[in-house]
């Protein structure tokens, strides 16, 4: 539940685990006349590490951000935590990165334009020109940065983000490999829908590879892109059962339902503040 | 994840929601010298009301459960809370009552045997004679407890719950009707599985109803027991697919892989003191 | 798998079951040059019915669709079968009835653009205004009739629908009660999204309904409208998990999801005429 | 829907596509007095292969089952098919081989005990003596055969299976790598319950992969063994959510519950006579 509506701040922690950690943090929220909705925490046994994710109601808070983060800097220093605290704060600004597919961009409009999404779509950027239609409807700007005869394409995309103060991206359907460079400076920050259920099938044409393959299920998966292929940190999956009536058609057919909704549950857990990358793996809270 | 070879304790706690909640619970955990491995908590926004489940280490705590309740009832006072605590609890004592099937006592005793229900059954006792077998194959003692030329058999059955000093009562597919009584005295302590999506079909031959209805899915309830038939709160529900081609025979016999895995959940959460009831619903914890 | 693009036949049937039926019909189908690319058939035991679906490449038949009904007619009544036999139809003209919510026209519309659905959309007719930009973006005729100061809404509904020459009447989350008049003009023709899984919480705010009981899962049923309400046959149903965390609007949101697809299903499946129905249950061919 | 308990007859057949041929098939069974309650054909539209199934009533059919194999064999060289026909057949032999874990053998022995599979099992055979008694129970013949200290131990199963008459080997977690020759020996009719979703993390320990590539969902895959490690056809496959909150423990626990529906269902489709294999993939008729 993301209480989008009310005025809320959301402190997030991760730190080596030791005893009174959770109420020491959800102390400090308390002292400074934060009311506590949701605190969940982690404690990830193998590595002895400890997540926690507090959302409270800031109406009474007694500080601003910048004064909330000063004030819980000599805590985290005590604990070695690493911290962010957001207080009151404006939907992320996203852009979307398409090609040719329309349906997880008009899916995700169609959420944030109902209220289901916490964002402000800033821009649709593709190479291609299938999307422009859709942008138009929800009035989001469109900008088309096509690849062929530009070997800078993708620098002109960076440029492009940072003139629009990005927050996240989404690539929604984007079938483009990413520089080292791009996914360095958009680590952690960057979400990519893959058409398959990671690790299977990393790569190109995944649908046809699982049709080939003869399997009854298929997938998809969203994570943070990493300069690994297909391997970053999976934030959300899902599958549907597909079977030997499915032609290839049918699988992606299907296959487009679940990278929406895949997808869409991904943008609401980063943008909603409810995601802990730890390595390889994430901690999504509730 | 339940911790169950360690020596652990669980604090569950249900009172008004008010500010500083989760730091004075915890606090009162880290303090004794518990080290919390979850903590998990819920706020009801539409009743105003909070619940709590904290799991620590034991083996530093300071006192013993006897002296933990004591220590934690001035807290429990001050907040208007409900609370339980356990501290190196034995498994509870499970009494498991059944009719002609067998699924759903091979399934639960077979989780027991593999280290995945913390539990101990204390009886299989049936109406029937068909699960004799099963608890032989278990060695756990079964009680044949017929309705034919008894009138006092739920008397019967009821005495013999409290001889073998039961926590929990399993009522594994008990094609039985319980008295007003036997609620009252088993109440949030009694765990049914109904082979139907409840609310929907209630009452007898769920499968013969929805095939009749032509549903598409159908469904398992796992609720504890009160005197409004299938009524009562729900602990777990799960559903499976069916379609024209599923004769009655096959949507049953659909039915009890899913009253197996459904029953199961639900016993998995009540034994570990996952559940917190309020009203007609539950809160039940990771 | 509909195949959509190519010149195809479709046969469907229903009669009592007697040997050799599926012989006769396909062979009927051969005889005439008709390729089959699926057949499935379906034998209701307890009724001792039979169905069928034969779908066929058409290119080589050697009579127009007139003449196909008129040569399947002496076999049909042999049979005392009732059948439907469409060769290289054009797309159902389907007409959608919404009110305030735009999830479902944008999914509907969105899969038709995208090629998902064999059917064309020929008004979007609302009691509200909301999908008035929707049905603007994809180009299709809306039409407002609104109930405030109109008791011959439904009276002009029907009027509209007929005039515009309509096969299938979507109820895209029409919140109006429909006239037994209305019903039976349609019957067989029109699909209700009712956003429960029936018959558990039949009629009004059935979010509210399930969260009240405190169901662990929600779903959604796609059916055909009756004068009974929400009693009609039911073409496709899902269900997704819930839990305590989830308020009100969350399972709100939840559904949305669901509604699209399930709605979507079964819109398929009637526009590709997949669907025959019997009494109160449907046989849905893949 | 397999009509265990009448007298039935299942014709399989595998050929180029053309017109005509399931009124040929289909004609073939009705013309020597069999009443078909199930035929399903399906067109593979990429390879242009044709595959039927058609199950029928036999109580009237006017030739045994040598007979009816002699009677079909003119139509099958005329369509280039691979056929299969059998009448009144006993249910397959099975043999079980099993390791350490029980999950899987207290399931498929539970299943059909209840009726459930269409199957007798003559022998469980172990490389470890934990199903001894689980065999026991059900009557069935337990043979330990060690690994240790015994070069010969794959070829001694052999010899057992063969003097067993086996139909069918069931692999439910056993943790031996196969010699090529006892896969070509077994091709076809030997399944094996893998604990990931294939074609993810192949080999050892696939909780283990799953768990540190931090995956959101866990499989179980039912497939035939070939002499290529977890690369055979693919019979059956289903998935689980996890979260960050699942320890490996708790993976391996949802993973029990899921291997065991998933080889149930595959033992269920190849002993039903339901299952076609073309070259990697698989053909699952209902």
């Amino acid at each position: 539940m993301f209480a989008a509506r009310k005025k809320t701040g959301t402190l997030l922690v991760r730190c080596p685990d030791r005893p009174g950690l959770i109420a020491r943090i959800t102390g400090f929220v308390a002292d400074h006349g934060g009311n506590i909705i949701e605190a969940e925490q982690h404690t990830d046994l193998q590595t002895g590490e400890f997540f926690q994710r507090v959302l409270f109601e800031s109406d009474g808070f007694d500080v601003d951000e910048a004064g909330a983060r000063a004030a819980f800097a000599p805590l985290a220093a005590d604990l070695g935590a690493v911290s962010h605290l957001y207080l009151n704060p404006a939907p992320p600004r996203v852009a979307i990165l398409a090609s040719k597919s329309t349906h997880c961009t008009v899916d995700l409009l169609h959420l944030w334009k109902t209220g289901d999404l916490n964002m402000v779509p800033v821009a649709i950027i593709s190479n291609h020109t299938t999307n422009e239609e859709v942008a138009g409807w929800y009035d989001v700007p469109f900008h088309h940065l096509p690849v062929e005869a530009n070997p800078r394409q993708e620098h002109d995309v960076r440029a492009l983000l940072r003139g629009l103060d990005v927050d996240v991206v989404v690539l929604a359907r984007y079938m483009r490999i990413l520089s080292p460079e791009f996914c360095d400076e958009w680590a952690g920050r960057c979400i990519n829908i893959h058409h398959s259920f990671l690790p299977a099938f990393v790569g190109a044409d995944p649908y046809r590879q699982a049709y080939d393959r003869g399997v009854k299920m298929i997938g998809a998966t969203a994570h943070y892109v990493t300069a690994d292929l297909d391997q970053g940190p999976i934030i959300s999956q899902d599958t549907v059962a597909v079977s030997h009536r499915d032609t290839l058609d049918d699988i992606k057919r299907k296959g487009r339902e679940l990278e929406t909704d895949v997808l869409a549950d991904a943008v609401a857990a980063h943008t909603e503040y409810r995601v802990i990358t730890a390595g390889d793996r994430t901690v999504v809270f509730n």
